[in-house]
């Protein structure tokens, strides 16, 4: 940007940072849905993949709130986390070691969404856009809850199916 | 890896992920203390380099555990996140601005390692090795404050400042 950046400029940002990196999940996520041997975690990660599809929508409300056409801004934090995924997906690995790792992924993307959410609603309110903060914060609470989700999956079996794995082979 | 992956296998390539991500936020954490223009973000930020440091010890004593050699494995999602902070630097702003940008940087990272230590303490738990686990949650509950302490920050003070700016300009 050729002029000082406001926080304003700065919530656009973020915004058109969400806007890619939710992008990046709704193709990262069947991939993951696909990979999972649990159907537990499968239909988890469907189903949080039509929230995501739900979730790039409302920032494109955003982006009309703001008067600003959505775009979306490389969101290099994500392609990371992405990558991350993609190459535990070439690994492979024991039935549910595999659903650890997926579920580990995941959350790492849904951290990620949190944090950058969270900066967003509070930058808003801040600006005392009040219905941009309140949209931001609707997603913020469908990503603390996919990743509550993703915890109680891992601690209800899953974790525990893979230890046996590791203990075998120790 | 050859053979099958296990969950001891997956913990240790957590490990791994992790002593890179924390090597990274050594050298990235001085140059967002040095660009910081408030003096409690700038100390906030160099007392967690400083816990940063132990918990690179402490990552350490995690391997000796695991009876592994310290070993990074490139950790793609810390390098994205760093390589925004990075940009966010370049682009610089207006004071307050800038601080609530170096504070929403900081805290993607604090998320990214939140979701890689609750990972890895589980797995270790799963697999019976309490003490490894232990010594995760140590540097768990440590991230989890100092991601606390920066949203503190934010909305004590910085992210008003900043949008007494962002409303001169609007």
């Amino acid at each position: 940007m050729a002029e000082p950046t406001t926080l304003r400029d700065a919530l656009i940002d973020e915004v058109r940072d969400l806007y890619h990196a939710e992008k990046q999940l709704v193709k990262a996520l069947p991939r993951l849905a696909k990979a999972a041997t649990s159907d537990e975690l499968r239909q988890a990660i469907e189903s949080h993949l039509a929230e995501t599809e739900n979730q790039v929508s409302r920032l494109e409300q955003v982006f009309e709130r703001l008067d600003e056409k959505p775009r979306a801004k490389v969101c290099a934090g994500m392609a990371g986390i992405v990558e991350e995924a993609s190459d535990l997906l070439k690994e492979g690995g024991e039935d549910a070691v595999l659903d650890a790792g997926i579920i580990a992924a995941a959350q790492r993307a849904e951290h990620y969404e949190i944090a950058a959410y969270g900066t967003a609603a509070a930058w808003a309110d801040a600006i005392g856009l009040t219905d941009v903060a309140d949209l931001l914060r609707e997603t913020l609470d469908e990503e603390t809850a996919a990743d509550e989700t993703l915890s109680a999956l891992a601690e209800d079996g899953i974790n525990a199916a893979a230890g046996v794995g590791a203990e075998a082979t120790r």
